[in-house]
């Protein structure tokens, strides 16, 4: 058992501890009792993770002595949406769940950050406890506050901060998970030994035939220290103001590839090849070492993630779906990039993320449309 | 020109300045570059505050340098919806203002709520900068970081707390109010007065005939004495855990009357009239000193404001109405009361709020129904 305290730089009021361990969800009343004193939750989980997980956690809520309603949404991303938010607030409102209430997100990085966003918004935010099943939730969505919801305008953009009040991971529940999102969450890890840990980014290379077999200890060892890396920059820079911008390598183009798709491809596969492109950017810029989007490459191989562009993506419309503003489609954008692998570039002025311009990032891309 | 900074007890980054003056508009240029770094800001209002001062601000805002982009709504609080609020994060969407860009909410208390809960929401939270034009926007809605819309199961139940960067209040705007919605402020100036000041309760007395002219002298003298008292309470006590519950004075009833009359009642004069019973409550339960309902009947009535429960509300409908728990009509609700006029009572355990049963306010209510 683990625990990493998270204290955000900008609000005591806001540490929190993530409890890592194989059976922490065992000693879940405890657990409860410890992180909030509410007299009612409301378990919020998706129609997937409800059969597998919901029963044995609203019993243990249970018997913790708590009053618990569970709330089960429609799978998939395409219920991170308004609708699915105005439907569960409603259905706390109308089952007269009050300020002292405190929401479970049980499940994935859609649960995550749709149950957060719940908790956040309501009666102007109440408590909230993530227990992430998949591995992309444990290492990356379930911490930092972050939640929020899709528009068609694109993903996350309706959302507000909110930390939870613990955060507990049983790397155990892992033996459910597809093998498809077990990879994808590997992805996340691939980031985090990429921006902070180059012994940490080999181990996993060294390592990927037990991971994928689910190895229960290679397993722990990288939900620890992938999650110790996420809390380090999270609690440095709470609100995105700077330093956490390096949890964005390969989600700039990532996130385009996701949207040119139109949100076709899982996350973390995106992110793979987002990371590949944007390491082989930073050596075109002269920013990256050579040999860095190489390396990436062959991590990204053993663990089975893609790391080239598809086909079916355009590279210009790539570029447009960087950029936020949609009336300067050639407008410059700001990426994260590496140094080499376990460290992050910084700019002359110290910034995290670099200025890029779309020639740069159109260079780049193996089949350049006028 | 007055100004009164607000640091919230828990966190460092919320410092705002609340920036008070007759004509200070004028300068607001300035004031926008010294509250925030923004290229562009959002200006919301709505359709009735749109033509009186929509068009100055945006001005100003663009001789600041920035880029504006003006957002109106229809006036009225049927607009403080979910609805709305898509509507107007749709249009930030759309004409591409990112997370770098400040929202100006130039309004009423709607304006407020609303506008405050789009920034709050918008890519996890940005800048806003309150401009109230109401009085009691700018006593109370602007002030304290409180944002959020109305749902079907009741107001604000839906929201965020979002500390403003700045809110610049002009009591010069007060000249276009309507009588009915200065009175409407008047009540919650008359609130400040009871709960934490008695010589500005007696002031408020005395000169009611000065600031129902609308004497600019007398205006400004009690919207600067209200946000002094607003801003130390909030302060104190940001997440409404404890003092901020004093506040409250009023409003639970007054809540509970708006709610009963399908929300026809300006919310002003059902806090009134929340503040006379509550008065009368305290004092049946020997906790308010005898003669206070009376002296706040007295000032209500001296400002044109009611004091008295209207015949078309049930008195069982009024307590069903004050339960936020549907499924227990007959629980306990806690109150913030009157020890006398100018302080509040607490409990011999130092609680801001007494609970009460049903039964006594029904006792007090002037034609209970079985």
């Amino acid at each position: 058992l683990k625990r990493i305290t998270v204290a955000p730089s900008n609000a005591a009021d806001d540490v929190y501890d993530v409890v890592v361990g194989s059976g922490v969800l065992e000693t879940l009343p405890e657990l409860l009792r410890e992180a909030v004193a509410a007299p009612r939750f409301a378990l919020i989980c998706d129609s997937n993770v409800a059969p597998l997980w919901g029963g044995s956690v609203r019993n243990s809520v249970n018997a913790s002595g708590a009053r618990v309603d569970l709330l089960v949404f429609d799978a998939g991303e395409a219920s991170k949406n308004r609708e699915t938010w105005a439907v569960l607030s409603d259905a706390l409102l109308e089952r007269g769940v009050g300020r002292d209430a405190c929401v479970l997100a049980l499940g994935g990085g859609v649960c995550c950050d749709l149950a957060g966003f719940v908790a956040a918004t309501f009666m102007r935010g109440i408590a909230c406890i993530q227990i992430p099943t998949s591995l992309l939730a444990m290492i990356d969505a379930s911490i930092g506050g972050k939640t929020g919801i899709n528009v068609p305008q694109g993903k996350n953009l309706i959302g507000a901060f909110l930390s939870p009040r613990m955060v507990i991971v049983d790397p155990a529940v892992l033996e459910t998970l597809p093998d498809e999102e077990l990879r994808a969450g590997l992805s996340e890890a691939v980031k985090h030994g990429a921006i902070s840990d180059e012994s940490y980014f080999d181990w996993i290379a060294e390592n990927a035939e037990q991971i994928l077999k689910r190895d229960a200890a290679a397993l722990e060892r990288l939900v620890v220290r992938s999650i110790e890396i996420k809390t380090a920059v999270v609690a440095a820079d709470p609100r995105e103001s700077g330093m956490r911008a390096t949890l964005n390598f390969g989600h700039t183009l990532g996130h385009g590839i996701e949207k040119v798709l139109g949100y076709r491809m899982a996350h973390g596969h995106a992110v793979a090849i987002g990371m590949a492109l944007e390491a082989a950017l930073g050596e075109a810029l002269g920013i990256t070492s050579s040999g860095t989007a190489a390396r990436i490459r062959t991590v990204l191989e053993t663990l089975g993630l893609p790391h080239d562009l598809p086909p079916e993506v355009d590279p210009a419309a790539l570029i447009a779906a960087t950029s936020t503003d949609k009336k300067s489609r050639a407008s410059r954008v700001r990426y994260a990039l590496l140094e080499r692998p376990g460290t992050i570039a910084r700019t002359s002025t110290g910034s995290w993320t670099h200025e890029v311009t779309p020639e740069s990032v159109l260079h780049l891309l193996p089949h350049a449309s006028a």
